[in-house]
């Protein structure tokens, strides 16, 4: 009774300031036409996909970054990923900077149904980085400043997904470390998370002592930790190399709902990774020891969603007795 | 300005079923002289760390299982523990089957400071297994038979641990595969996650395909992304080996916030593991990329605690043009 959706992450090698979208479209219709020779039936790109990181460039007047978003999906540019999608039958996930016709900001995602039909969108809720110009930074990242916190929540449709119907939820680079955000999909039964991401290979802080090569580690870390927990499939696609100077870590990879890497880039370059899910793997987790409805305990959980910040704990005096230390 | 808390995880080898309290504690004593001796200012014991896992046993009524619990602490049976905190200054966690004198049965873990005082008192949230016996299981696991869920939350408080006032926090077993509970206690700062298990090396489900083994795997996946998403350490420590016949895998370690392992026991027996934590390594995170406050969006995570189990998700058809799916 397997359930095989046979599905590829197209990492993007880097696409430079000065690139304009039509070249990274053609490298973008390569890649498909690469899936398809490979038996893929749907192409996974990653978050911002068409241009260069562009919140690492400070702008005072945000509209001067206009340039970088989409007003509409499919536009003269981008129409090349549509026309190929039908040709070769392929539904695709594509990253963009969408603004609206109210002039709102977000990052955003959609996964398109090779007919060219839009079937899921998601807008970037954990925006990292910050809003204002930073001197301490080698490196700025404006998320805060150039998009607005996604108003979709985290939505889960089921829809075709090649020849599958699948439960299908999108994430976008920073809310992979969440895992509230994993749980709501979860909630929602979610079997495959398409999520895109752009993350320096060095940390840009300026202040910290975050190690370098760890980096890695803490975004594979998180991806199958939010894939075992809520027992569904991942695409987690990079652009990687160096962008602008700068560099970005690639390492895309297709994750099982065991949290096991199926597949892995490995270049610094447009790179394609495919992987067979059979989508009846997310029945063990769900069924057994991630079957939420008896284990969950959501009277415990207050906090989650009563508190944005942390709290400082109560300090603890000796001879004093405590309701939660005390029988 | 290092805080450092030179901390002991002492794993257990298996404890069969006619082992007697007074034997089990005269080795844990044992492992705490041990500690002493590497320098140690406190001490994890696993989960039911007294006696062996009993749950596996079933009991058509549940009070003949009373023999497994404790009423009091420290007993008779538990003061060489007390004695031997006081004589050599060592805070210790200890797991336990509590019956509380209104006759109400836990899984509990506490904190016990070397003076013999409760520090912390957590009573398990997450109880897996199953109620009643189960014909096709290879082996029982009667948790949601003979404990209540846990009443006091996850609590945190600030105490003194070995030299350090430390942010403490208290998971058991099936909890740490449950972001829920990790992340509760990060929003209440929490720095140090001591959390005791008894984890069968095989699934003894008798239905399922899960691969034996990614057990492991999976243990430290949840426990690595636990203390990295909520900056925090944790010594997470088994009872290992084949007790009763059944084998259970061990492998306790300690973890840092950046979700790497400090140390790891690698026999199946009693092991001491000791790492120096710099309870500062938990700000880096905090301060930065899980800053909870700048970056959380609670108002996107209303399902986390408004339902306990999961929901089907809404069909997409063609043609039909959603919120979600539309501008």
């Amino acid at each position: 009774m397997a359930r095989v959706l046979t599905l590829a992450a197209a990492q993007l090698g880097p696409i430079q300031k000065a690139e304009p979208r039509e070249e990274a479209v053609g490298r973008m219709v390569r890649l498909m036409e690469r899936a398809h020779r490979r038996g893929a039936e749907a192409v996974v790109f990653p978050e911002l996909a068409l241009t260069t990181f562009f919140p690492r460039w400070y702008e005072e007047d945000v509209t001067a970054a206009d340039r970088w978003f989409e007003t509409a999906l499919p536009s003269p540019a981008t129409a090349p990923l549509f026309e190929a999608a039908k040709r070769l039958g392929l539904g695709f996930h594509l990253g963009h900077a969408e603004k609206t016709p109210d002039g709102r900001r977000f990052n955003t995602a959609v996964y398109v149904h090779p007919s060219g039909e839009v079937v899921l969108k998601y807008r970037k809720v954990h925006l990292p980085g910050h809003a204002e110009y930073d001197p301490l930074r080698t490196v700025q990242h404006l998320e805060k400043r150039f998009f607005e916190v996604g108003d979709l929540g985290f939505p889960v449709v089921r829809a075709p997904v090649g020849g599958q119907q699948a439960n299908l939820g999108l994430l976008i680079c920073n809310d992979r470390r969440w895992p509230e955000a994993w749980r709501v999909l979860g909630l929602q039964q979610v079997e495959l998370v398409m999520l895109g991401y752009n993350t320096p290979s060095l940390n840009m802080d300026g202040r910290g002592f975050e190690a370098h090569h760890l980096r890695v580690f803490h975004s594979h870390l998180s991806v199958q930790a939010g894939c075992y927990q809520n027992a569904c499939f991942a695409a987690s696609v990079a652009k990687a190399g160096t962008e602008d100077g700068h560099e970005l870590f690639g390492h895309s990879i297709i994750v099982n709902p065991q949290g096991e890497i199926m597949a892995q880039a490995t270049s610094w370059d447009d790179e394609l990774i495919v992987a067979d899910c059979d989508l009846d793997m997310c029945r063990l987790g769900r069924e057994t020891i991630f079957d939420f409805a008896r284990h969950r305990r959501p009277e415990h959980y207050g906090r989650i969603t009563a508190q944005a910040g942390s709290e400082a704990p109560p300090v603890w005096a000796p001879g004093e007795r405590r309701r939660d230390a005390a029988e």
